[in-house]
């Protein structure tokens, strides 16, 4: 089955998108899928290099300044370009620079090896004068060694002997990308690193930048040898670059093996100094054992995370392509998060949103909950801003997290569709519980997630009020971003009360099982026995709103009010509306970007009965223009939810190849993280319909009629199973860890190491229960 | 009675305001209140020189820059400065610069006088050398030379002969004003203008500016002159400013004579020539010739405006203030309207608003109805403007009005209390009728009301939707800034539906005695008989929101339903809440900067019953926090509507000298120009009730305790009334015209030049009828 990703693509606009898919990260660092030769001058290229949460502060403009905006915001900085292999081929009269666009190309593929975490270009090509050879650019960013960039060139000639010289480059002058009239990526092109140090030493190349106003350092170490003994180096300091340059006679298949090792100034203290000894440590290892380092790696990961297609190579090669890059992008040192567009690009400034708790950490949560808990640890390192900004939102107490973010400071300069989305709050503490059902890590609950639970919930008594015996919240925004400032958004207020009523249930738990952590607690957040009933009451009561006559959840007081969206009208190059109408008019009508009460009758189903889901469902599909990337895969998972499996179907499509198909046309600024996780959720949660409640695991599968089956691996508090469904069966086996009962519509079934539940598949997709 | 400001302030802080609160204008040029000699080096002050719709071009910045939101916008630009007169005094070893801070002042006094037309400052003086004398600056901005800015100064010598240097200057080195933390000014101290030419002749200097990005060339020819024939004059050119000096011995009263004749490109040609031209044509006439003309426009200007207030100096002082700072704002030429500070000052940044329509228009129209079209036309030269904006936020009809402008491009950076505010361009269709019913002017209707009328009403049809037999318009926000983009603001749908119905009515008058006129009109708007019979339905089938229980007009369909605003818990340096609160914050709540419901009650009183007009009025005052200038005024008229006149005399109290007590606290930044003519209509529109309806004008006479009488003059349609109300009496004279009829607390009373309406006075403050 597919590992690969691959293309002959040397068409420019399509290599600009590919600069994206084939990144090389590591959660730590993201190297785009540039061109080592780089591309004639003139060409579009974003040519980055980031280190996750690495970034420099950018004043935020504003015409009109209010209370409250957000000074200054932080931006993921695009540091030394690392990445520059030319390769000169003849004598020096008649040199000619190997590329896709001089010479002969005989022929090109480029590959993404997912099982083994690497990415090659092999390029047969002939010069002008006929000199013939194959180059294979490998490289990999190393699971194992978090700094390490590595490129390994295999050279081999086809012709006679051939001159050839090499020159490395590595580049301290880079900016980032800047598009003023797409509100999606920096408006600015302003430099924003300086460089400290450039230095050649016997057997490296030092380059140490800083960012200009954040004050942080990174820097790179590179090392290059070539495996001819009789080559020739030298060295050359440039202003802002420095030039290794190897020249040798080709006539035996030959290695260059370049390593670049990169880290920043906040993880890391003497920067040269430890990755001086970083790269002496990791010297005693080969081309050949640092890929098989990195295949264990992935081998680990498949084994927990793979989700394997029967019947469709396209989606399988999409959904392991999907999987891949959002490793590649997880933060794991509890520091960072995900950002938008991961590591693959500078879309949306390198900052984190809602979209790590709610897309993503459900995967990570049930396949790999140790690094789900990094993740969510870095929102409890940032508890303490997301408390000074309730503070400045004029609230007393609680926690607002900023809707996007690096360090914890909001950095949302449009405040409808970004401050006023006031339930990123809840959505975290949504994946705190989240992750407590699925590990019942009381540990994690102690160290971070009661205090999140109660500071979140605090906000909500913040921002609500009573009013006839309801709890109302008024002017916030909830996911649906062509709709702004509503009171009682169903989204909200749902999740709302999930996060009041957790608040609640884990504190009850908390004072009987852990009375003295509790105690301290309590008094650390001078937290009261009033609040902790403001929390019950404000559940119990939460206003959730709900249309008689369509028998519809709406999403806000007066959106069913509204005119509906003149759709008809609409020309189809009119999409995405955000880039062709004024956001005010948009919010005139009733129309959404993506699933808002569809999300949270994903997220919170028991709040509304099955008839009221369905209903939703049907109303807001045909208002829905996902032009946001959250919002197939809910459609996704909901038409599942609701009995329309092939419509669930063909969403899924749409979200599994959403960036391998530049179906938004913004791939080159990087993947769509989200999405990405979307497509694991529109099959785990959609096609096997899991659900994780207080009572456990509960499944609805049901098997599209293009498939011939699908399989995924689950952690489940401390247990690995394995979900297999079929036309014939549908299947669950305990793998490791004590039995455990799991609900399959709504009927229990234990599982134990010797007895896997297995149930006959229903000609209809579902299954004989 | 009072007809000077005086002040005998030297106090830093208050001259800053004084800048505001003297300057001279003519409605064309704008002149700030600064002192010739200028200030110690570090005091804060706004030297600036404004003409009225002369711009630079400025782009703005956004965080995130949306669809629609506009790119740049204009800015007044502050002109070459022409003040500068330093009058040094002694030997050339000890000359002493006559400041307010050297030397000793023995007596200082400065005075705006409001019938003559001009200020002076009068300052006894002398030097540490004992060399004492008398200067009295007098300076005027001509309303009979629009280009002319007069300085005078009278020297008389009280010791002996004393050695004198007078040195003038014209600099082009100047800048905008610039606060980045304060929403209501610029915030960026780019410079906008260039030195095109310095060019001093034998009996001028000259200087041209250019904008930097508008292009807009601006230009200043000077002359100076002193009365002593043996006086030794001197020029100096230097890198931006001409600088011309004059010595002599003052041993007599002596005279310098400094003109400044200011014009710009948009309005004149050749810049030099025709200043030329114009200097050379009011050379004849001597400085008193030239205090006679304005002297005599005043006398018009009062005898059409004055209202006298018996009983209560300061407030005579205060609404003659008023009055005469609104006349020195009012463009003239049909191109240019009233900046919200008039040309008194930069705060922001010269724009047109709202103001004009719905603050100062009732009172120019009803008393100076010639400037009233002259205003009104100019938002007809920007209709094109409008058309296009409607386009852009996607409406196929219609015309929208920019929230705040100089040439008709929406310059608001800030949409939800911007953009969104669609109800200004019902107000400037209320302008228009509110003309049109004092006037009868049907030749101005035909060369503007009706195309204004129609493309205004189309809006409606564009923005609005029926529903359930309703017109209902969503998403916008009314004039009540603290609460932004709600369905239904009653404001905005109760002017609407005034705009609809009389563009409808209007159609239907042209239509029968227009035909030809309407016939061209209809096809050079392409305007359709179905859309005549679509304004009929969406007037009559407006919704306006009503609240059964309270019985008031909710101010949209949700205000009621959100939390009152923390009055108790809110510390009072936390007003204006605009600076303390971020908007969201304030947005939650049932808060308003301003009258909204209650100036719609004001402006289309037919639409609501008496009980639903004071029952809101109540409602509405106790959450209202006159945050913005634009509100007491109407609390007053409106108290005075309900019955509460002692109340609508204490707002009036505050409205009436709001600038000259720098009550908000940014006087600095230019004059309140609506509030102004708040004041005027607390008056007439308050305290004499008068409303304009189709039948005529409606009064309902109220005399606050404080007062003796009020006495005001009225042109209407075609006649000169003059209203007197005193403690035994009422009467209304007919100066000029054919008698009409008058309606009277609901009765008629005819008036004709024999027989003066006169009602005896009730001992309540009314009259008995």
């Amino acid at each position: 089955m597919s590992w690969k990703i691959q293309s002959k693509n040397i068409d420019f606009e399509k290599l600009l998108i590919e600069e994206s898919l084939f990144f090389n990260g590591n959660g730590y660092i993201g190297i785009r899928g540039n061109l080592e030769e780089g591309l004639p001058e003139h060409v579009e290229t974003i040519r980055g290099t980031y280190i996750n949460g690495y970034h420099d502060i950018v004043n935020i403009p504003y015409g009109e300044k209010l209370f409250g905006f957000p000074e200054t915001q932080q931006k993921l900085v695009n540091i030394m370009d690392t990445q520059g292999i030319e390769i000169w081929v003849g004598s020096d009269q008649e040199k000619e620079k190997v590329s896709l666009y001089t010479g002969e190309v005989l022929s090109y593929n480029r590959i993404l090896h997912m099982d083994k975490g690497l990415t090659e270009r092999i390029l047969h090509w002939r010069s002008r004068q006929g000199h013939e050879l194959i180059i294979k650019f490998t490289r990999l960013v190393s699971f194992h060694i978090q700094e390490l960039f590595y490129q390994f060139v295999t050279l081999t000639p086809i012709s006679n002997p051939i001159p050839v010289q090499i020159v490395s480059t590595m580049n301290g002058d880079v900016k980032n990308y800047a598009n003023r009239n797409d509100p999606r990526v920096a408006s600015d092109d302003k430099k924003h690193i300086k460089i400290n140090q450039l230095l050649q030493c016997e057997d490296y190349s030092f380059i140490e930048l800083e960012t200009c106003r954040s004050g942080l350092r990174s820097a790179a170490l590179s090392t290059m040898k070539l495996s001819n003994p009789y080559a020739k180096y030298r060295y050359e300091m440039k202003k802002s670059a420095i030039v290794s340059t190897v020249d040798f006679q080709l006539s035996a298949e030959t290695f260059l093996d370049k390593r670049t090792f990169i880290a920043e100034s906040t993880r890391y203290e003497e920067l040269r100094k430890e990755l001086v000894a970083i790269k002496k440590e990791s010297a005693s290892l080969n081309y050949h054992e640092i890929a098989i380092q990195q295949k264990s790696y992935m081998n680990s990961f498949w084994n927990d995370t793979d989700v394997i297609i029967q019947g469709d190579e396209q989606i399988q090669e999409a959904i392991r392509f999907n999987l891949y890059h959002l490793l590649q992008s997880a933060g794991q040192d509890g520091k960072t998060s995900i950002a938008a567009k991961g590591l693959s690009g500078e879309g949306y400034e390198g900052h984190y949103f809602w979209d790590t708790e709610i897309y993503l950490l459900p995967m990570f949560t049930l396949t790999n909950p140790a690094l789900a808990r990094k993740l969510l640890l870095y929102r409890y390192t940032i508890l303490n801003s997301a408390r000074e900004r309730a503070k400045e939102m004029g609230h007393k107490k609680g926690a607002l997290y900023p809707w996007r973010t690096i360090t914890g400071k909001e950095c949302s300069s449009y405040f409808p569709a970004g401050t006023a989305q006031y339930h990123i709050s809840a959505d975290i503490a949504y994946s705190y519980v989240y992750y407590f059902l699925a590990t019942n890590d009381m540990e994690f609950l102690k160290e971070a997630g009661a205090e999140v639970l109660l500071e979140t919930a605090r906000l909500w008594i913040e921002v609500g009020h009573f009013k006839e015996d309801q709890f109302r919240i008024d002017t916030v925004t909830g996911p649906d971003e062509y709709t702004a400032i509503v009171n009682n958004n169903y989204y909200t207020n749902v999740m709302a009360k999930y996060n009041l009523q957790w608040a609640y249930d884990i504190s009850l738990k908390l004072q009987i099982e852990e009375p003295i952590f509790w105690k301290r607690l309590k008094e650390k957040l001078s937290f009261t026995e009033g609040e902790l009933e403001s929390f019950k009451q404000a559940a119990e009561r939460m206003y959730l709103p709900y249309d008689e006559n369509r028998q519809i959840n709406p999403q806000d007081d007066t959106f069913l009010q509204k005119e509906i969206w003149d759709f008809e009208g609409t020309p189809a190059e009119h999409y995405p509306l955000l880039l062709h109408y004024h956001p005010l008019t948009i919010y005139r009508y009733q129309v959404c970007k993506q699933a808002d009460t569809v999300l949270a009758h994903f997220l919170v189903e028991d709040e509304a009965s099955e008839a009221v889901i369905k209903n939703s469902y049907e109303y807001y599909e045909k208002i829905t223009t996902h032009d946001s990337s959250l919002s197939s895969c809910v459609f996704s998972m909901m038409g599942a939810r609701v009995g329309y499996v092939e419509k669930a179907y063909n969403y899924f499509i749409e979200t599994a190849r959403l960036d391998l198909d530049n179906i938004q046309g913004n791939t080159k600024d990087g993947l769509h993280m989200a999405n990405l996780g979307g497509t694991w959720l529109a099959i785990v949660a959609g096609f096997a319909g899991l659900r994780l409640k207080k009572n456990g695991i509960c499944l609805r599968p049901q098997l599209p009629k293009a498939w011939k089956g699908y399989k995924f691996p689950l952690q489940y508090q401390g247990r690995s199973l394995f979900v297999h469904h079929n036309q014939d069966h549908f299947t669950i086996e305990l793998l490791t860890g004590e039995p455990v009962t799991i609900s399959i519509w709504n009927k229990n079934y234990p599982v134990t190491k010797d007895k896997p539940i297995s149930l006959p598949s229903a000609s209809n997709g579902g299954i004989n229960v």
